[in-house]
Parts: structure tokens; sequence; C-alpha cells
């Protein structure tokens, strides 16, 4: 058993996480901290998990929680995991930050794309990007992991064969991706209320999105080629669901069907990502509650450019299902433990 | 090990069926049969489940999935379940029926709604209704199961411990409820298209819908007396889910809170039955990708009814999921094997 | 040309009604008043609107708005509109009030179903409900309307002409009804943000919804017998629309042609009431856009209801197309002027 | 008065249609024509609008609908609507296409993409492109009109001004566009039913879809250089709406505002285009129910793209209020007749 707990526990990756500890079966939640809703009971936050879970949004007390936890999940605002990640740190406990305050080495970048001063670029510098498929043995062996965002985890998926087999050009990479509501998060604001989202698609942060230097820094440091890309995320009626659709030019032609076998080979060995054949192209919804990601690649030779679009459940691989992946690797478990979800279709 | 066959495999109850079975642990596919899909491949009716399926829709063989199998599932159209039934019986194979064939022992009411013909009244009188709240001991011993409908699974729970208590006055209960499109079954129609569905909602098969009788039945039997009642179902624009209002005139005053422990008691012991307070009115995203009910009560005094909203998962709870707790039942498996299931939320 | 003015001008009510406005072709909107959005750009509020309006939203300057209107329009919260009433009254202007505050001549019933103190029995006791299908008359001569709800219109259009008959069995009236989410405002909170409505219906307010006593003072009035009813809501993930499914037992059989032709002859003038053949459910969708209420009605012989389906779009015949209407009549334009909507299908 | 036949009336850009022209008051319908749903009575094809439409639906009897029409719209599959073209050029009288049949003077770029084989490329050659921002002029006096696609008219439109002035660098466009499903018409198939297309979003089409030679095409015409491109169509969970998001290298730097004045320009006499600031980011729902098109556009200085998003009612704009619009032009009307149409938000 490890001993986990939760800060912004009542948030939706939050919550989606504690919904997925309490069927990991090696997982004993000791403390779910919350920011906004300390005192609130646990049911009335989670009245779907009635029957299941039990006391009340904590507030935060550092010391009792690292002192306690062996895990410590951060799903918070930027700026607001430094100070715990530094407690656990000093402790020798483990920190999974779902935000985004360690998923730069360089404090540089992060603080003139998030606008806030990094305390710890000592830690900065050695947490590992907790993105398995690309890192994972570093993974197994950090404290501090910076679980990567929604929209980089399906962007990077869906490009990551092309830049480690060299074949991206740079200054041609465009990710055009779209987002459920969810990924705005749970506080209520005049651009998630249910009229305004509802029968509509729009774009938002155009040419300004801080995942951007995320997906570029992944890229970069994969094809061994800097590659500054345009990434536009738009809000589609959904509550859940990224679906990320990637262009590059790439360096030789290649047919839709070797591309295909390119991939394959690239996510041989990866329990959650899982390519179609070309032309098969992933629904959101195929993700819908896994912690898959589904990817297909074609090629227009017209353009000489490789089309990939990937799919994945924002909440599961693009945040908690995720964080529980790295808890996995972290503590020797079974990659896939907790994570064996039906995925829910239609 | 239990060996199962699918007959009707393709459609939305067989496709939730087939995802639920490969997370059993205990239960070994042998057939999946299709109707309409014979000869496709597995990958292409289920691409989400990619890697974890193999091989082609078959054509029915009875013969052979009877000798093959240990329970089969039906789920077709009213009227083709008899005759595999029959089958199954004779070799002294379990059947659970997901659709509509074997819920009336009288095959004379079956007749009357179905307008079609019943050639086993034999096998329809001896079989057991498969909702294990009100007859998990006769479910257990049964051969042949007819699993209720998805409306008459949410309008009987929320009922049923006011019809056990005698309270129910006859010729008052009013059931409305609201279904997910995927109630509607795979093949499209012009009403289940989404420019149809989305954005509406609409009512149907008003006073005439075939859940009528089979609620009646039910409750009838719970209570002891004659419950003739109207049900009107309507569409909402969801993909899933069932909310079922019930109204009902109560033999004397409760209050909210008394009505609220009668129902707690009625389901004390019942792991897929969660019981809300008075005033927490559930949501059918609740239950959604579970196999759970989720009911709450109360009392209007100035009019003398109880109203009960519950709301369930039409595809699990309503069908595939149910089906899979009267197999655990029947086959003497944990009830919960494979049905402990996070809700999908938000 | 009529000089209007809107208070609570940037609500879902009032932006529906100012959108309407615009086309109306004789009004001439003179001031947009709001309450938490004063000082905002017209065109911040509806940038759908660009290129057809400017300036800012204004704070309440009472007097102005008296003394330059013919027609004030309030859409605000309960209580608030009572003062502004008063005013209109004393300069002789007239006033549409969207909320609630008008529509009980019996502040005792408004007092005790909306827990707030009534300061003007005698303006309430004079005001008229402005439902024209009922009381056109008395609405072309009324100097205070109370605009009917949008529960209220629905629902009372589904019985009026079952009431106006006598036909109506008191104690048997049960409406469930189901509204867009816009019914729930522009404020966002845990209930209205998009992830908790999207993919989901609940009921709320069930045995205590302030729309009840309005539903049964009408009824009562117009059937000349007290009727006491149950009233629920629901709540489904669709931006607009109201359905309403009413059920009474009804004094003597009628076949569902005949209750259709009743229904037929009742609104056989009216051009915003349609009657739909027995069978044919009106969807919500049907009255997206528009000021109509679709209607369609049954009789159930096994239980001796009769049982009646309307639909309306809640923000226009529900809320800003009615008090348009009202307008209308109120200062002789043709009934229809600005409302000779489209509706928007699929 | 002009009189007019619509072929293909019941699916939805004819619905659309029918349902404008009804408002439009200078239009008589004397045909509507189906193409599967022949007989079938006009109110059970479009029940809302029961009270305002009678009849049937006609089967084609082409001398009898040219010989009493002034203008003859066509909304079919592709391919069928030369050959009505050819009688109505032959009787002099206008035709519309709403289809593609007339999009391409090249009827060898037609042939290739809809592998079809085009019988009358001398009246394919002589059609105008029915995009008023761009061709008012020669619609005016034109005798046959290609109506625009859908995701043709927002991408155009997001990247005219670009390409008017020069600015586009070849071989740099990528538009990645979002519609809502009625852009898949209204035969059910299993990729427009509700439960496939509710809750998800995908990429159809990749690299392989007939709108974009009709993009290159005005593009190349617009700018005076070969534009080859990279156009991917996605589809949402909304019944209407497309967004196009449009990226283009261009060949000098210009600010986000310098842009904006350039589009504004551009545009500054459109009743249609609406032009705003950078960072206003139109939501499809701002355009729905009108025939207007919302634009912004940006500059990212880091990749040296302008980046552009529009948003139109893919059945308005992009289909029939467009077909309307080129009806005003080609019968002398004011070109927003019948089209002043308040947008449904929210």
């Amino acid at each position: 058993m490890v001993k986990v707990s939760l800060i912004g526990a009542t948030g939706y990756a939050g919550g989606q996480l504690l919904n997925l500890l309490l069927n990991h079966g090696e997982a004993e939640i000791v403390h779910a901290v919350g920011v906004s809703s300390v005192g609130m009971s646990l049911i009335d936050a989670f009245p779907y998990l009635r029957g299941r879970i039990k006391g009340q949004v904590e507030a935060l007390d550092l010391d009792k929680v690292v002192d306690e936890s062996d895990v410590v999940f951060t799903a918070m605002h930027h700026g607001l995991a430094v100070e715990i990640a530094a407690a656990c740190y000093q402790a020798g406990k483990k920190l999974i930050d779902i935000g985004c305050d360690f998923r730069f080495p360089d404090t540089a970048v992060y603080e003139k794309w998030y606008k806030v001063k990094h305390n710890r670029p000592d830690l900065a510098s050695q947490a590992v990007y907790g993105l398995p498929e690309l890192y994972r043995k570093e993974i197994a062996d950090a404290q501090i992991i910076g679980n990567p965002g929604c929209y980089p985890t399906a962007s990077i998926l869906s490009l990551y064969p092309l830049a480690k087999a060299g074949l991206l050009v740079p200054d041609t990479v465009i990710v055009d991706a779209v987002s459920g509501v969810s990924g705005a998060g749970k506080n209520p604001t005049e651009n998630n209320i249910y009229c305004s989202a509802d029968g509509s698609v729009n774009a938002y942060g155009v040419a300004a999105h801080r995942h951007t230097p995320e997906i570029e820094r992944i890229l970069t440091a994969a094809s061994g080629e800097l590659q500054i890309i345009n990434f536009t995320p738009h809000l589609a009626p959904m509550s859940r669901g990224i679906l990320a659709t990637s262009y590059a030019k790439i360096k030789k032609p290649l047919s839709a069907a070797e591309l295909t076998v390119l991939y394959e080979q690239a996510y041989a060995d990866e329990p959650f990502v899982i390519v179609h054949p070309s032309g098969v192209n992933p629904k959101t919804k195929w993700a819908l509650g896994t912690n898959s990601c589904h990817i297909s690649v074609t090629y227009d030779q017209r353009t000489g450019r490789a089309i990939a679009t990937s799919a994945i459940d924002n909440l599961i691989k693009g945040a908690a299902g995720q964080a529980l992946q790295n808890m996995n690797l972290l503590c020797g478990y079974d990659e896939q433990q907790g994570l064996r979800l039906s995925p829910l279709f239609p």
C-alpha cells in the first residue's frame, strides 16, 4: 500500500484522481486537501461517490501531509505547487504535480509564459516530465514529476514518432486542437457556463497559449532540432476529450502506410497508445473514460505534409490517469494498475 | 471460467456487454453473433477496443452456440429470443434475455402489447424477472432470465419501497421518464439522427409504451394490489442515462425524512442502489458508466403524493450491467464482479 | 414609434428582448440598464450584435428612465421591480415585468412562496397576467403587466382548453416539465456550468418550485374549481426550450381526436399556438427561435387521464417574445409585429 | 414577386431555404420537389411549419418546373443539377445550385475530385461562383450560380483580405475547420446518428476533402499566385455552425491591429461580414440563425503566420441564406431582404 494525499482534491482533475484511486487497490488516501472548498463534506463534493467516501475536504497542513504521505499529488493554480514540492523533496517524499510548475527545467521559459516567478529552479531542473511513453525510465527514478498538460499529451504523442525519426521539417509544425469544456476547470465563469459553450465552437488563446512552449520543448528534445510551432486550442461542446490535429512537412515522402508502420513501431510496447490505420480517424469518445491515446496518421503528397490526429480523455490520460500511471512507475506497481478502464461508448 | 456467447453483439447493449465481459476476469466469450453485421471484423465494429478483441461477427449457428456455451445472452428484437431460449433450456444451459421475450409470465399480456405471438408460454411462465433487488434468490436458481427493460429498472426501483410497504394508492401512480438517445438503439432512423435529437426534448409513445405493463406487473406483485399506471417516456439530448420521476398518492402522510428512511432500509443491503437525502436530486450523470441506481424521495403534503426520482445508466444497470449482475448470480460469482466501475463525472 | 427601456438588459431574457426589439421596426430603445454590468459596452455584452448596437450598459436613473420611456421592461430578481412599477404607474407609463413581482393579485401567495414582502399590493391587484391567449383584452387596457413565467406559459397552455371546458378533475393535475439551461439564468453557478449540465438530466425544486402557485391560480380561474397540482421541473442538456407534459383525470371520456378538436377550437384564432394531431408529439426544437407554443393531446382510456405535451422557446414565448407580444397589445401594434420568426430547425 | 422552385426541398439546406423564403415577402414557392420523399405532405416533412405550408412534396416534372419558375434552386447530390441547369439555361431561367456542380469553371478539376463526369462544361465555364463578397457584380448578371460550399464560404472569407493584398506565402496555407453535424446531411448513417456524434470530435476526409480544390481555386484567383493548401474538416457535437481556423505565412510582418484594419477595410461595405478585434475569437453560435460571417485575425510574430478564425451558420451563410442572397442580387431585390435574422444566443 502507498499512502497518498491530494492537494486540490475537488477540482475536476483532483476528483477524477480520487475516483481512480478508490479503485486502485494499493493506494490509501490519507488527506484530501482543498483550496476553496475546505470543510465541505466529500459526499457533498462528490455525491456520485456516496457510500464509497467519507470525511471532509481538509485545509492544508503541509507538515502533516508530507509527513504522513508517500506520494503527494498537486492539482493547483500555477505557482502554488512549488512550496509543496520543496517540502516533499526535503522529506524524501515523491511529488506528482498535475499543474504546470514542474514541466520546464528552464524556469526562464516558465516565467516568460506564466508571468510568475519560480522560486526553486533547482527543483525544476531535476524534475522529470511525466510522459511515460518518452521518459519511462527517468520517471521511475524521479522524486518530482511534472505531469504533462492535457493538450501537450495529445500533441506530443501525435508527432513524437516523426520527431524521433528526424523527419520533422523545422518551422512547419502546426497543432490545431479541440478540447471539451472540463479543460477550462470547475470554477464557473462566463466562458464555461452551459449556454455559452453549448452548440458552439471557438478558438481561444490564439498564438498565445501556455501549452505551446511545453510542446516545443519536448519536440525539440526528441528531434534534436529547434521546433517552433503554432498551437491553437479550441473549445467544443462536450465535457471531456481532446483531439489534436497535427501538421508537419516531413523530410522525405512517405506513404500513409509507411507512416503508420513508423507509428506502430514507435508505440509497439505502449499499453496506452493505440495506432489505427490511416483513414480511421479517432473520435475523442473512443478514449472516453480511459487512459488511452488513439492515433491515426496520413500523408498528403500534394503538400508534403504528414497529418496526424490523436484523441485522449483530457481528465484521464491528460491529467489524473497519467498521474496515476506515473505513481505506478514511481512506486513499482504494474503500470496499468487501476487504469484498465472500459471505454464508455456510445 | 464461464463460457458465454452474445447474440446481438453489435447493438448498443451487446457492445456494452462485450466491453464489460472483457474486464470480468472469469468470462470467456466464445461466440459473438450478429444479426445485420455478420462477417464484420470486431475491430471495425468496436474500434475503441482495438488491441483487446479479434475475430469477426459470426452468423448464428444455434446448435454450436448452445453446445459450447454455459450462458447465452440475447439482445434482439422482440420475438427472436424464444427459439434460442428453447434450445438452451433443452440443453440445460442458462439464457439471459436482454430483450423483452421473457419479462412476462403471462404471455397474453406480452402478446397484447408486443403484437407478436409467443411460442413458448411454458418457458415464459418459469423465467425469472432479472431484477436482483427484488428477485435475487429466484435468479440464482433460474434457467431463463428476463432481464428488465431500462425504464422499468429505474421506475420500479423508484417505487418499490412504497409498494412493498403497502403505501401506494392504486390508480394514482404516474411515471414520467427521460432517456438518452442510446435507448432508441443503433439503427439510424430519422428519430435518432443527431440533428433531430440535439437541443431538443420530446415525449413519445404517450399512453402506449410497452414498458407500461412491465412496470405494472412488478408493482402489482410487490404491493399486492392492482396498479394501473401512466408511464410517459421522453427523449433528451444525451447519449446515456434514464431519469424516472415517479408520483403516487400514499396511504398515510409521511415526512420526506421518514420516506427516506423507508428507502434506505429497503435498499440497505443493495450494492447497486444509492439512496440520497430528500432534496438531493440525482443527476443521470452520477450513474454514468456504472451499474448503480441513485434515488431520492420526497413528500408533498399539499397533494399527498410521494415523489421519487431515480437515475441509472440505461446501457449498464438498464441493460448489459444488470445482465452481467444476473450472470454473476446464476454462476455463483461475487455479484459485483466486473461491475465495480468508476462513475464518469463530469 | 414607441420609446422603450430595459432594466436588466444583459441577462438572457433582457438580451433576447433587446435582440427582438432591434428588428421590431417601431421600437426605439432609449435606455439599456444593467444591474451587475453597468458601464460595460453593449458590444462586449452582445458581441454577436456588433454593428447593430452601440453605447454602454447604464446604471439605473429611475426618474430619467420613466420620464423618457413609454414602456419599461423589467427583467430582475424578485422584489426589485415593485419600486420601478410604482414610478411608472405614477407617471402614467406602462410597465411589463418579465420577473415575477406582478403575477399574483393576492400578494399573500407571492409572499409565501417568494419569501419577500411585496410593498405595493394595490398595484399587484390591478396588474394583468400577460398571457394573451387568456387575457388579451385585459392586457390592452392594463398599465402593469405581469409577464408569465416560462414553465407556467407552457403548462397553462397545455391544460387551458380542459380547464375552460370544465373537464379537469380537481386534485389530479400533474405537470412534469423539462427546461433548457438558460432557464437557470446567466450568473455562473455550480449548477449551470457546462460540465455539470451536459449529458445529464435531473429534477429540482421537487414539490417546492415557485411556478406551482402561478399555474394553480390560472387553472383555478379558468376552470372555476380549485386546482392544486404537482409541478416538477427538470433540467435537460440544451440551451433553450421547455417541454411540459401535463396529466389530468377528466370528467368524461373523450377520444384523442375529440380532445384534439377541443384544443383546435380553443386556439383557433391564436397566431402563436399550434395544435398538432394526437400522436405527433412536439419537440422543443420546433419552437426554437420563435414565439410559438406547439401542443399535442391524447387520452388514456386505461387510466381516464388526458395527457398533453407542449413546447416553447423559454426565452421567447416563455419570456422576451411574450413581453414583446404584450407590448404590441398595449401599444396597438399588430400582435405579431417583430415576432414573425423562422424556427431554427434542425 | 419572383416565382421560385426548390429541387431537393426536404434536405436540411432545402428545408432551411423553404423556411427563409416563407418570410422573404417577394417570393412565391411554386414547386417543392423532392428526391426520396415524393408524395409526403409538407407538414409531415416540416411539422414546425404547420399552419404556414400546405401541399405535398412533388416529383420532378422538369418542363413544368422550368416553365413556371423564374428561379430554380437545386440542392442535390453531385451530378444531378447539370441537367436541370441545362433546361433552365435553355428557357432563359435562372438557376442557383446549392450543390457543387457549378463551382468549377474547369470541369476537369470537378471530375477529378468528384469522380463523376460533367456533361455540360460549357455551362460550368460560364456559371458564376456565388460568393457575393467577391463576385457581387458577376452574380447580378449571371444565369447560373454555383453557390459556394459551407466550408469554402468560411475558409475563403477568413483568408480573402490576405489573398487580395498579395500577402499569402504560397504553400503555407492550412485551414483547419470544424462543422456541426447538419453538414453531413439528413440521411441517417452510422456517422450522423446521435450517439456516434454526441460528446465527440473527430477529423474526417483528411487530405482528401472535396472542398479543398474549391478553396484553392478562389484563393489562387484572388491572390494571383497558385495556392495549394491543406484543408481538414472535423465534426463537432452541435447541429449547426462552422468554424474555420486558417493559417498562412505572410510576406511581411504586420501587427494584429494592422491585420484587423486590413480586414475591416476589405469588408467595410459588406452587410454580412463582421470583423471583430484581434483576441475576440468568434463563437459559431454568434452566427446561429443568421447569414453573417464573424471573423477575427491575429499575427504570431514567433512564426510569421497570420491566423484567422471565422464563424458561420453552415445552413444559412453556408447554404440556403447565401442562395437567397444570390437570388436577391439576381432579381434586383435588396441584398438583405429576408435575411435580417436575429442571431439566436444563447
